[in-house]
């Protein structure tokens, strides 16, 4: 005979899920519900075992964790009831296997997750040819990484299994910091760097740790949206100053933002346009820094990859005044799902920045870290830049000479002295962000330039990786965008 | 002849870098602090090697950098001059090899870098006997993690290598959805699932979603320091909640802020003292989100070791008004030096969180994330959360009796159904801070229950942890313990 109360209840036995977790969720909804009231006594286990066609256990297991979890409760010799502890107000409302729809409801967000929140859903960002930024990844020595790796987790460090190492990794540090003397001229001893999972988390400390709300920070304009959108976040004011050939117009910042005490800079490889900074307007901007409590974030992104004489030295190397906190990442040099990138910062501020980074990500993962520092110290590295650089210059030359083959009505392009794109300046009438988009629907990932410009003096060209893209293939695509930039163009005319 | 101006140039041949690097770092220095003046013509290149003992082709690159770099300026057939476009006010201050001594400099942070400036220098915190929340290291599977993870590493998902994955590895949130789901009555589709850094940055996202400076942020009294940090962090002001026999006090946090928002709980495990909420207590604090646009951060960081009985169900899988954001984190059942933990949010609330992850930190490093997606589905997880599970009740049954053996005259302790630690309640007199000073110099590393709390209500208790230790060491341990509270207390006698 089936208890009246429990007339609705049945199992489900496609469900791949235990029995008896499907019967602890059934019986905890109806009690919820108040479908089944409270102070209800509930049949035997073994009748509605029965009834339910189950096993005695499963009953037993389901009436163990109700009985748990507050919504059973024994009496002793007289069987099992429903709880009457659980308030009736509080009952009826919760069903936790049904969920209705998501409404759509108005959630009070902070300003800064209300300056973040995204305008549509999010479009999944593939990386393809031509995306600037992009390395090759068929030629990185996995094998040799996977192997490292490996090592280092089959006997991992303890102290790095637990909560130690906020900075990073002890070996990977030094290596950093030779690696960066070496390429960079940076100076610095192995307790100012600090790894971090990428140039982004270095970035959003950096503006963290100097920004308030309201406050004037400078960046190039144009310049890279992950420093903006993070100045944004922080509910600062991100200050467009214009990049001339000598790069960061220092004089127009000072016009335009004179109390600003953060300048973010990509000195060495301006991002996106390309210049480097000329040595006078780097000392200019040591001396504006020194002068009055300020500081620069060198964000120094691709210098690795120079086509002509070797790599300029960072900004960093020339700062006696401890006033540039230097960016840099393993993701041009490996790649970016690597996670890791670093920040260098002057002695007195070591400990703030461990500080910050702990609050937004308790601790580094150490374990990979002294794998990367084997990677680094046993040259696998160095060798793997050498390949690339050579490799990268070959692409660099077919796409010039293909672009001004097959495009060279529609656009000019020059070559870069370093880096891993270029930029080919449009005809006027050819938008660049239309090139984009259609360009995109194809599959072609190069990006607009004027997207990058904040002021209203943008420039119409497009932003062209060269690095990810296999010379072979070259021809064909730049076949394809010949034909999108003729699309624009007949387009224009009519 | 050796030229005037480069009188104090020398080279140490015992400095294990590159010759050309020391000489163009030392020319760079003369020239910066103005000892070599603009327009000075440099000796030639045969000349200097002679002079110097290096070879012309060490001369030959340092002066080639220097001239990319803006140093020094060839004139046709005239040879080598020293930049004249560098301004004298500019010279005779950056020297970048010999920098001052950093002085103590008073510099201006923002008030969220203020508020986590240390007081001193940091102290490293190890790991060790009796840590709360340290698993088991030894006798975790490290030969098939390693091996998980070299076979995702040897052959990458691409999209794995580049920016596409904010919320983690699809494989990753599809299996902890499932995990949880199995195990926490979790209540998610995979894509709710935003896979981070660890449970720090889950939480860091959570308060810096909802506050604004100056919000109250309700927290359990005594609580977790780190949720307290990053309320502050975050410029908004923790209220303390006291917690009783039901968990935390509902009715205590409407009186201390009717306002809040937003209540940060460990409802299945409350940390550090350990009761589980009350079934009731979970639907009032359901009912009071549900009324007023506010949110609850279930922070679930220990529930998979549950001694007697099934885990309890989390409160995310009783929420029907979407009003949970579920925290959990690899740390206890793997390590923290994983660096995984893991956000379960509101569906219409996915899109906010992924923004506020990229910002702090680019996408996620899903290679890795593949691999314990594989740990887990391949059922390696719950082998160890098994074996764990058994183990750590074997050594919270050793520890407990021997500190009632040994112990007992100072302090009282009850066995606990669930987690890692225990909680050993002193004797008034006996300072619970004094003897983790003291034990601490003995390499205990138990923590003092009264640093946990907020408010002035506090317990004079020893927060042990039990899962980290073996038992065989553990009368060695106690002994010790044993022999510290009886200094303790005859120190108080007298």
């Amino acid at each position: 005979m089936k208890h009246a109360y429990l007339a609705n209840l049945s199992i489900d036995k496609s469900d791949p899920g235990p029995l008896h977790r499907q019967l602890f969720l059934k019986l905890r909804d109806n009690i919820l519900q108040n479908v089944i009231k409270a102070g209800t006594r509930l049949p035997s286990t073994r009748l509605l075992a029965e009834d339910l066609g189950v096993s005695r256990n499963t009953v037993l297991s389901a009436f163990d964790q109700l009985m748990a979890e507050g919504y059973l409760e024994a009496r002793v010799g007289a069987g099992t009831y429903v709880s009457t502890q659980i308030p009736d107000e509080l009952l009826g409302t919760n069903s936790s296997s049904e969920k209705p729809n998501p409404k759509a409801r108005k959630i009070k967000l902070s300003r800064q997750a209300e300056a973040l929140r995204p305008t549509g859903p999010a479009k999944p960002y593939h990386q393809g040819p031509f995306s600037p930024g992009r390395p090759e990844l068929d030629q990185f020595p996995f094998e040799i990484w996977a192997r490292l790796l490996a090592k280092h987790w089959r006997k991992p460090e303890p102290d790095y299994l637990s909560g130690n190492p906020v900075g990073g990794a002890t070996a990977l540090r030094e290596a950093l910091a030779e690696h960066l003397a070496q390429t960079r001229a940076v100076n610095c001893e192995p307790d100012q760097v600090i790894v971090l999972s990428g140039s982004q988390q270095a970035i959003h400390l950096v503006i963290k740790a100097f920004a308030e709300t309201g406050d004037p920070i400078l960046m190039e304009d144009p310049g890279f949206p992950g420093i903006r959108n993070s100045i944004i976040a922080a509910g600062a004011n991100p200050i467009a100053v214009p990049v001339d050939d000598q790069g960061f117009n220092l004089e127009a910042a000072k016009s335009l933002a004179p109390k600003a005490r953060l300048a973010c800079l990509s000195p060495s490889h301006q991002y996106p346009l390309g210049p480097t900074m000329s040595l006078q307007r780097r000392l200019e901007i040591l001396h504006w820094a020194g002068e009055n409590d300020r500081f620069v974030l060198e964000d120094d992104y691709d210098s690795e990859y120079r086509y002509s004489g070797r790599p300029l030295s960072s900004l960093q190397g020339l700062d006696t005044e401890d006033r540039v906190l230097y960016v840099g990442s393993m993701s041009k040099v490996m790649f970016s799902g690597l996670r890791v990138g670093y920040l260098v910062v002057p002695k007195d501020l070591v400990d703030v920045f461990l500080a910050l980074r702990r609050d937004i990500d308790g601790h580094s993962p150490a374990v990979a870290e002294a794998a990367l520092a084997e990677f680094i110290s046993e040259g696998h590295l160095a060798t793997h830049i050498r390949k690339m650089r050579i490799l990268y210059e070959k692409r660099q030359k077919v796409l010039i000479s293909e672009l001004r083959a097959k495009c060279g009505d529609f656009l000019s392009v020059d070559e870069q002295e370093c880096g891993m794109h270029l930029i080919a300046f449009l005809r006027p009438e050819i938008e660049d962000k239309k090139v984009e988009a259609l360009a995109r629907d194809q599959g072609l990932m190069l990006r607009a330039l004027s997207a990058f410009y904040e002021g209203p003096e943008k420039k119409n060209a497009l932003i062209i990786g060269f690095a990810g893209t296999h010379e072979k293939q070259m021809p064909r695509l730049v076949g394809r965008l010949a034909q999108i930039l003729e699309t624009c163009a007949a387009h224009m005319q009519t």
